[in-house]
């Protein structure tokens, strides 16, 4: 999976059916591509894991759905590229979960250039946009691609900045679906020396809770994150949290305690972020980087356990550990020792449940019933 | 001169015209108490000293000057307390160069109380003002003592905002001389619960150097010193040096980036100043330091050096010494090797030099002829 060949047109209209399955994230992808060794297994396999996980009719994405979504997205001039190609974004594929399959429209190159994210409040005060503006200009004339949420206020105002230069928009919702819809006209402007990003299928409306799971991409893609203008609660913070737990460099842009929109940012600076009042001070924290390899992913399966496929559960392997579970997060650790079966057999029973839409992943590897 | 007992009124007398004599400043004030063992003996050399340091004719404080001065101060309800006295404030005793008497009007237990000192523009914003007022509001209910320099802006909001906690100005002038001058009705509301502090002569006209000379006194009373506002160049940031010099913690309240008045905040908080958005932040950084003693004065001799007053120079260990000397600092140690004289002798011209005003003194202890 971390050899960067392509796929062919046929593993990725695998890939796109078993991402677009019920049930199925980038995590469990992951772990069923390592179970069954591609796609097309795992498609097969899938409908008799969510049943001995206790799903009744666990919906597959159709090879004809699949086919009718790639040939909308060529349409509109999308390519999806799979984790482990060669244009896949190498800061995204080091991270814990990232997308099978990215949607990108626009230029490639955009998405390949060193990037750095600005981020901030829908609701930003004048100086705040232009103090993001001053920041996009500057980095993108320094070489950096700027990456953000295509909202309103902080980042439209990156955005419009280094149209020029170049800039990612990652969406929340799929192509199709821009939001806010008055954006349209800045995506448009956006993708000529740009790109738009979406992991999401095309047709899909962005709902609350996709917005902080599209900031993992914002922040996954980028070397280091600023937050420009931040209340004490706000979807910004979030990519500041997972900017630091996904080791990027974290930046945040002062402003008076007196200010509401800067309670965020300044809280971040008691937690040591670097302080920004100019693109300089961003580059002299990302330089040294640039020059650094990648991360490995945090999580690949360590060549000391075995595969997965080795082992098949039995019924009373099933029973014990379903019933060590509940709504508080248990570890794999606990589950082996407890259950006394293999983490091969707990791991299967975990993927099982997990397609039957049954368990909720937690940080730390730990997991509960939904 | 450590110990803490109090001085006759005689020697007080004498402490005064000697530190008011020319070219004495407080450095030179405890070399000559520990060359000649007391103010006494100490303004008998003077005249001797400065002559063979080359001065024609070097004004010495006379009896009935120091005791006009004495007399108006008392007349004021100002009183001159001496380092090493009860009543000296420990934590200016502890600095490099404390001024050896202290002229306080108002309540001595004022300066006696923890302090922290809040400082800023004089051209300041009123959302600075207002800040500075909570903070001191804030500090003083958590019984703190705000001292300042009562000067417009940061400092006067800081002092009235803490007028019934308890707060300190330091002057730059005499106590005649108040600056500015409509600041006379907040420092007559400032002496009820605080105090007045000054090293120089009753009725000095404060000139441009004497601010950052008196810096020195506001952040070396003080635990830490928060800066509010403060243009790039500006005399706040001088006292937030001394205050890093000093050993005391330096607090920043950040500000917009497109904010001139946060320009020199914000470099603090790049160069390591805690930052502030409330008085709790100052309050968790000092009350650790509470506990601790102080810090010993960094420049007592060393009970290794032979006293000053064991040897006399000849008269070409002078002239080799200022051969030795130009207007590039150069430091005792050089000085010593390459004069190949003692230190003893060392220190005994440059004395006689400073008495002179031929002297300066410059950061490391190095010196150069004026």
């Amino acid at each position: 999976m971390g050899d960067r060949v392509r796929l062919t047109e046929e593993q990725r209209l695998d890939w796109l059916r078993l991402i677009r399955s019920d049930n199925v994230g980038p995590r469990t992808f992951r772990d069923l591509i390592n179970h069954f060794g591609g796609a097309r297994a795992a498609l097969e396999a899938l409908p008799g894991l969510a049943r001995r996980g206790g799903a009744s009719g666990t919906r597959i994405f159709t090879r004809d759905e699949a086919e009718a979504e790639m040939k909308a997205a060529r349409a509109r001039g999308i390519a999806f590229i799979a984790l482990g190609e060669p244009d896949y974004p190498a800061r995204l594929q080091a991270i814990d979960d990232p997308p099978p399959l990215l949607a990108v429209q626009g230029e490639l190159a955009a998405v390949a250039r060193p990037l750095i994210a600005i981020v901030g409040s829908r609701n930003a005060s004048a100086v705040g946009m232009k103090f993001a503006e001053k920041l996009a200009r500057d980095l993108g004339s320094a070489g950096y691609g700027i990456v953000s949420g295509l909202a309103r206020g902080i980042d439209a105002a990156a955005h419009r900045a280094s149209l020029a230069t170049g800039t990612v928009a990652v969406l929340a919702g799929g192509h199709e679906r821009i939001y806010p819809n008055d954006h349209v006209g800045l995506l448009d402007a956006i993708l000529p020396q740009g790109a738009a990003v979406s992991e999401m299928p095309l047709a899909w409306e962005p709902r609350a809770r996709d917005f902080p799971r599209r900031n993992r991409l914002i922040s996954g893609l980028a070397l280091g994150v600023i937050i420009v203008e931040a209340a004490r609660r706000s979807g910004s913070l979030i990519t500041a949290r997972l900017a630091g737990e996904q080791g990027r460099e974290v930046f945040a842009v002062p402003g008076s305690p007196l200010d509401p929109r800067a309670e965020g940012t300044n809280g971040l600076l008691k937690q040591g972020a670097i302080l920004v009042t100019e693109a300089t001070d961003v580059i002299s924290a990302i330089e040294p980087i640039l020059g650094r390899g990648l991360d490995l992913p945090a999580q690949e399966p360590s060549p000391d356990e075995p595969p997965l496929h080795d082992t098949e559960p039995a019924d009373d392997d099933r029973s014990r550990i379903v019933a060590l579970l509940g709504p508080t997060p248990a570890t794999l650790d606990d589950l082996v020792r407890l259950s006394r079966s293999s983490p091969a057999i707990v791991r299967t029973v975990l993927l099982e449940l997990e397609l039957a839409g049954r368990l909720e992943r937690h940080g730390g590897g730990s997991v509960s019933l939904v």
